[in-house]
């Protein structure tokens, strides 16, 4: 399987769509790239246009605080990215420091902590705003989010990237308006999908927990089926691709930022995620390395 | 000043343009903020349309390798941003983690460096790039690129983020090829201004040089007026704020990065840089928190 991903890769790079930046996982996007991304994202935005979502987009970190409440280390240690930065205040801390850079030891060490964790996903900063403004309306909250989310998983994966697009509807409201949004999105990605002529397959899938506690989180989320994936293969077809998720977090994050229904009760919440450079390799695998010999009805449909 | 940054930091949270996330300088945008930040961006666009600039997009983080390449940390120690992340394999280690976050202790302390830095400003990634290619042709090189940039100055000023958009394009050519290149962007930007109804000042500038020999290379900058900057006064007559920059770095990373001339000569370089936040709070501030009430032609250039 990494044959084959490695093969993409190089051949992402060799037709210019990719560019390699010196680490797996890390890579710069051509002109032509992006206008298949921002294809997708119109598309999303399209899908949704009538529900009246409000448009959020954060910068690509969280607070410290936030991150914390999230509980994520608790779930997903290894991937995370916190922001460090230089303590020092006066010349001879530089100086010092220059000197270690210079003898080629390692200068990171002495990186102190900011208030920044990179965003892990894009929906993690929608949740403490809402739960500032206090309970919800009868009606819940409709969020519609976008940023480039942190994953510390290096890997010659083209389709897993450290660094990436995540395009987020967030619902937060009762536990049958979360149900509801989610099969309606389910229902939307495949239409989404069949229009742009990509082979899929729906399936129940688990989060990366980390460690033993973690396989039992992933066997306990799969046995409550809080998480279907769209699945499109790109570089294996026993491994293919989750280019989208459809997740239901059930009273977890309402708990860990105190978010209420307008009853007082506790607010469910789920969103949609599109893995926009995941579909946009999708697309170059099943279609083509050059966009213009694409099928004209999936050009249309994205306007390239 | 600081009292005028923090007012009309208050009053964008309060017209909901902008969303408080909990540290200084680190802020959500809305929908009705982004439209504004799409306009200029499309601006920036139309303003180089005929040049045949190469699109490149990079993700908000470089290679350790080239950022110290860069040598940033000569002269910004105190600005750039490291990733870090847990390097602990297996359940102890895991435990131990959310024993010490239970304690309230400072876990922060045991993530190690990954091999990325987040990005210091947009064209950084485009070195590299272009130096992998070999020595340029005769025309050199124009890059068009944008992307989030982190810079650690914690800041109540709503135009001095931590994270924030630039948007820039990259000249890699001759000495008179790059001054060329400044002058046609310095005359464009001014017209871009007028038409957006903007009062500015063209000054030279200096970037902000860490101690003592940031002092020198601060006054060296100035001398050789390497750097212009395109100024609007948002929250100070006295501190008008950089909106775009116009730089002419010489030779400095063409020596970095070995950049070479047709003839084998080493390049030169210069950018132009869009502050695409900063732009957008100049329009508020100019002409109000309500873009539909903004002057016709403003809201025609931006196509809002």
């Amino acid at each position: 399987m990494s044959d084959a991903q490695l093969q993409f890769r190089d051949e992402l790079i060799q037709h210019g769509l990719l560019l390699p930046m010196g680490v797996d996982g890390l890579l710069g996007r051509s002109g032509g790239f992006e206008r298949i991304v921002d294809g997708i994202d119109r598309c999303a935005t399209r899908l949704g246009v009538n529900d009246g979502a409000e448009v959020l987009r954060f910068p690509p970190a969280i607070s410290q605080r936030t991150f914390e409440e999230s509980e994520y280390m608790k779930s997903f240690p290894q991937l995370a990215g916190t922001v460090h930065a230089f303590a020092g205040t006066n010349d001879r801390a530089h100086a010092e420091l220059l000197a270690i850079m210079e003898r080629k030891e390692d200068w990171t060490t002495g990186q102190r902590m900011t208030e920044l964790v990179l965003t892990p996903a894009a929906c993690y900063p929608v949740y403490p705003v809402v739960a500032s403004r206090g309970p919800l309306g009868v009606d819940g909250a409709l969020l519609d989010v976008c940023s480039y989310c942190f994953r510390h998983e290096p890997s010659v994966d083209p389709a897993r990237m450290q660094l990436f697009r995540m395009r987020e509807y967030v619902r937060i409201a009762s536990p049958e308006q979360v149900q509801t949004f989610r099969e309606t999105w389910i229902e939307r990605a495949k239409s989404l999908m069949t229009d742009l002529e990509l082979p899929f397959a729906l399936d129940v899938a688990n989060d990366p927990f980390f460690g033993r506690t973690g396989r039992m989180l992933a066997t306990n989320q799969r046995e409550q089926t809080l998480k279907w994936e769209l699945l499109v293969t790109i570089t294996s077809q026993e491994k293919p691709t989750a280019c989208l998720s459809f997740n239901y977090h059930k009273d977890k994050f309402a708990t860990n930022w105190n978010l209420r229904q307008a009853s007082g009760e506790l607010a469910h919440t789920g969103c949609v995620g599109f893995g926009l450079e995941r579909i946009a390799l999708a697309l170059i695998k099943h279609h083509g390395f050059d966009q213009r010999t694409w099928p004209t009805s999936v050009r249309e449909r994205l306007r390239l």
